[in-house]
């Protein structure tokens, strides 16, 4: 991998404040410079959902190394009370807009911005495999996250790799949503991080990292 | 399975002038009866972009005992090509509003005008798993409707079911397409229709049946 400053990799981290965020902060942060990055909070403020916000915050910082992201949003409701409506207006529409397409303009954003080499890594979840009560959205939009990633793989400029971590329930995440989950065997946000090592230190590309 | 009018279901096959579309109808007419929908052709107009069109076509046509989608669009761009933006104003805007979207609030208003232990079979693609150069919306869209399905299923009321058809490129789409899918094994629409009558005429749900 070449990196911008030797061994010590210059790492944007989106989404740097939620569960995932922080064991990835840590997890990296041991080794290399992580810029994080949020909505109401990090060094560095940005809106996945504003594609200007991400290619303002990327030109501020490159040359970057690695592009991680945890953030993007996705709405829980049962499928009883979904009713047909055009994007803009359904119950998928922050999915389709934050998880997928926020994550989509977020790799776009960084090409230009990271070093050859470089890489893209982002978040989809177990629930593009295995399915839940009310979590349709969820599926759909983790599925399209890992769609996408198998393919843009194949269409990066200049070595850039991209993958993405699909994680099973967050142990720290079961007091809040376990009654959706249940049986499925929780990982802790800190075993997940490894995945995100794994990707933005490996050399893999247009993966799925299944951590379940 | 229970039918409105005995063995002889009444299927309204959304899509239904395409080359898929036609091979389904030729499959399944020859037991069934078909109501065409599309566009601009067919005896039903509808366009699963506009969901009160939906709506209104089925609420005149039901009881459905099926209800089949071979419609949906995705557009094909270089990722070099594109880049960051809102929804509404990206590449993968067509694909997400159509393919996507489009056939989701097609599954959502076909619940109400089912019979019970009725089926919705909606069409995604072996993009989904295989990417191509210049793919990368399908692959993604193709690969939402695949999640979709997953988790739609456990959730549809009354026993309906849903499927999702996964076609490798068809032989009839070589002329145009062929290029981008150079040493995929193409598939005669008549083969990939055996899906569709497998999906409607079976017993299965959440199931992507890839034929390829």
């Amino acid at each position: 991998m070449s990196t911008a400053h030797g061994n010590r990799l210059r790492i944007l981290l989106v989404g740097a404040s939620g569960t995932l965020g922080r064991a990835v902060a840590a997890e990296l942060g041991t080794r290399h410079h992580i810029y994080t990055a949020g909505r109401n909070s990090g060094g560095v403020r940005l809106d996945i959902g504003d594609p200007a916000s991400l290619r303002r915050a990327m030109a501020d910082l490159a040359p970057l190394d690695a592009v991680v992201c945890t953030a993007g949003e996705v709405a829980f409701a049962p499928l009883a009370t979904i009713q047909p409506a055009p994007i803009g207006e359904s119950a998928y529409t922050l999915g389709l807009t934050s998880k997928v397409l926020g994550q989509v303009n977020l790799a776009l954003a960084a090409r230009e911005h990271l070093v050859d080499g470089g890489s893209i890594t982002l978040t989809s979840g177990i629930l593009a495999e295995l399915p839940v009560t009310a979590g349709s959205s969820a599926s759909m939009c983790d599925a399209a996250v890992e769609g996408f990633v198998r393919a843009a793989a194949a269409e990066l400029p200049r070595g850039i790799r991209i993958n993405t971590v699909s994680p099973s329930i967050l142990t720290e995440s079961l007091p809040a949503f376990g009654w959706l989950f249940r049986g499925f065997e929780p990982v802790p946000a800190a075993r997940a991080a490894l995945a995100y090592s794994r990707s933005v230190e490996g050399i893999q590309t247009g993966q799925v990292f299944r951590i379940c």
